[in-house]
């Protein structure tokens, strides 16, 4: 049983709209967590990114799951890994689920296209899989997973192909009676006008997952109305680390100077306490060579 | 030959003074390039943050130097790798160093303390190592290095401890005679006055390095003229990252909307610029299965 | 709750002696269970050879526990981690103590030895860690566990430096009321008198683990009539390798011919069903884009 | 410049047969280059079977290539990394090219299949991939490669396939074409006529490298007066390590005890010599600690 699975799976199931946050390494997991949301989105392209590698199956699954741990070490809440395609076949994604299963990952998300995949939103080759392959893969991870709890989330990227709705739904059904725990629509028109017609039509089948990386501007509250169950923001904590990191050292280049910047800087000390380094200092005190502890020590 | 230690090499041996930031990623090491920066400082604080762990000889040797693989390919900028006291002895620096030469690390600063070592900035025990066994250490280090040009940094925690200028300088000349080829004299005072006095004691028997995170108000200008290598802006990359997530992360999360925080990221497209997708999408072309390439095909 | 730890905490506890194999990768750890064994040693003396290093701590932790998690994945035995001198101090022992609770480990050993440790019978400086530094350390790791289950064993090189049987007890007796649920006594002898006369003294206060490589030849039996609870072959499966593999590489050298060697060889096949590469092809039967999963192909 | 490579560009050009043995780790390569062979093969199938894996790109491209670093470390002799068919598409497989290059191989060697690929010996599908997509994949890495010197070896699997000997002729030249520095022409024959008649018709055009695992009888000197550039013993260490781990293992087991195995093992010395723990020891009494090396000491 992992504890993080069953939280992710409760918080699928709530009436209420989840919100997952974006991650690609543990502070920014650890910074989620303070902020409190519900989930953390341990996302491909941010953490390929932070690689600099593309977000086109560049990194490799076992570099993305040793960044995962280290985010499910850094926090409480459940995170659901986004592992593309799934690294492969059918076999590939089992193995890849088991991994994530055993280093406490709450779930994954995997997405209908071949592999290598390239992000949804570059320009390029976007294909999908065929149907029969994916819920291959489906069946595969589920039949294959350790821990029961584990969510498995299948998206697909049906329109993001431009296949339309009606692929979409069907694709979306075939994935579910393969043993898919939730549907991630994706789209990335300006609005949320596709995922709120898919919706319509999922009419409650299984839990629905969105990212609202194009049609940002929607108010949250018109998901909150239309049985959504969980939003993620999959990419704002790299982008505004990046945005950040930009700013500043083009400002301390140009000014060879912190006087400029320092107010964008957070200080030693937060983050000695964002990591507890007080703790580190009483435990030294507890367990560096304390006498008491050898209590035969002059026997 | 290692053309990111010849250049490393070359800038502590200019005059005049070169600059290095801060890095804990691949990315952030672009960023640091693009901004026109000398040289990269691949922070052992930052990364272990970064990791959700403290600065503490927590990260294993290996975890560090695959993040620093990344950075060397991600930047054509020379690295300067920070490997703490070296993760043991004599014997597990002299192998660090050779991983790290092999990778295409331009070079590798270790500190005058024990293993395990706690950030020069926490609360906590500080000690320093016998002068004796750094010098093994600084010694095995350089023999052992298949890369000549390797370039070794010997980083004195003397004023760090409160052991005094006397014993700084005196460190400072042993470690050079066996074999360091910069020293890099560290402080915590809020000004430059202690780097300022050793400097002038120094006098340029090696290049001298810098790291003014306590005393970053002392203009650059002053270490311009007293005969100071190479300054470096050791976290601020970091500590800009955390600032910017904090806020962003806070703010969508009190909101449930982008609508705040829209102007402190960077567009998605602004990063597909930054690695390059435009290169990505043409080498598609080139490579995918291109029939021309297969002249025989129809033979 | 970790089914291997508690499988490994009955092992121990039983009154029959029970024996575990040294393992250095999953394909030896799966040798080991095949051929009835009930416990797994994962020795740092063997993964480090196998990775070309001295037995000195120049393994990373990480490089460690990366091996011993393809060895649980591939052997359903208890897998007891050797982790030398704990690779650092309180803090390093008890993060890395989590580690291989997470992937899976049973239990760990760690032993009185500062860090970097050296191999017990290599030659060179062998000295002990003070008492109450190794004591600080079980209690972290204990304290820190996630799983309960997870066992602790100590293991004091007493006899090895030549402390003398006196100083071996009274570590033993620390180390067991700091925490620790088992102790391993080492000795270096060509008889087994001193772990004998130990486990005399000893009278069964916690399980007793023993590592017979210099003693060897004392008959089992011995042992099972003397409150021994668990006796570690450490490192014949990698010594039966390499005697192996110099054989058959200097044979096929020399005669340029496989004629030679071909019996000391195991088949393809062999190998194929080893891992099970049948259940690969049915699965890939039952997997692989039958149109059946997707009942909704022609809607 | 990569010494490696040079090496084995080397070899595979000059007219007299050069061997190739396998290895799977570091001191199995370290074990080949004692024996005298003239290079090593770092064979997927070995290396994925250690790891407990299938033989069927179930390993990721790190795992495989933080193993070959190590056989690089451990061994003087060039190292032939077997990459399967690349980890994907002509993006992936430069990217680890490139890499492999980074890390000191000598060259690898690529096959005509799609990702994920099987063992070219075990039951199930058997496809080859479009010559003009492998073409590609070729051209890329060739392109991509820092090396000028690095070896990219294609190797084709049509025989394997039952495509036929034209075809196999076909695709070897495409290879030859785009850019590979060699061909591997693989046979599961029982004889050496396929490769022999291939080798006949490719009348030397470039290096061509075999693999007898099912041919093995076919004395090696007919190989040497058929313009055969390199013959790989492609998984006979692997082999022989696995014949003795059960052998002495399930021994072990049934005697509880190493009477009837103690021949089969080295000793522990013979390790400690093979990894030059002399070396170790008097660079302990050179480096740690000696005072000499701290000449200012008593200032």
């Amino acid at each position: 049983m992992n504890s993080h699975s069953v939280r992710l799976r409760e918080l699928i199931a709530e009436p209420k709209l989840a919100f997952a946050m974006e991650a690609h390494s543990a502070i920014a997991a650890k910074i989620v967590e303070m902020s409190g949301f519900d989930a953390i989105w341990a996302s491909g392209f941010s953490i390929s990114s932070a690689f600099g590698l593309h977000d086109r199956s560049e990194i490799s699954f076992t570099q993305l799951t040793d960044i995962i741990e280290t985010m499910v070490e850094a926090s409480s809440l459940p995170v659901l890994a986004d592992v593309d395609s799934g690294f492969g076949d059918f076999n590939n994604l089992r193995l890849l689920a088991k991994r994530l299963s055993r280093i406490g990952a709450a779930g994954a998300c995997v997405e209908d296209k071949p592999f290598p995949k390239l992000n949804s939103f570059a320009d390029g080759r976007q294909a999908l899989s065929p149907v029969a392959d994916f819920c291959g893969k489906i069946a595969a991870a589920k039949d294959a997973l350790l821990n029961d709890d584990f969510v498995l989330v299948a998206r697909t990227e049906a329109l993001i192909v431009g296949a339309g709705m009606r692929e979409a739904l069907r694709r979306a059904e075939s994935y579910r009676l393969a043993g898919a725990d939730a549907i991630l629509i994706h789209s990335k028109r300006s609005t949320a006008s596709e995922v709120l017609a898919f919706s319509r039509e999922w009419a409650g089948r299984c839990p629905l997952v969105i990212v609202p990386t194009t049609y940002a501007k929607t108010p949250t509250s018109l998901f909150e109305s239309t049985g959504i169950s969980l939003l993620i923001w999959a990419n704002q904590m790299f982008r505004a680390s990046v945005h950040a990191m930009l700013a500043v050292c083009r400002d301390v280049a140009r000014n060879r100077s912190l006087k400029g910047v320092s107010h964008q800087l957070v200080s030693m000390d937060e983050i000695f306490d964002m990591l507890d380094y007080a703790s580190l200092a009483s435990d030294e005190k507890a367990y560096s060579g304390d006498p008491a502890l050898s209590v035969l020590e002059s026997g």
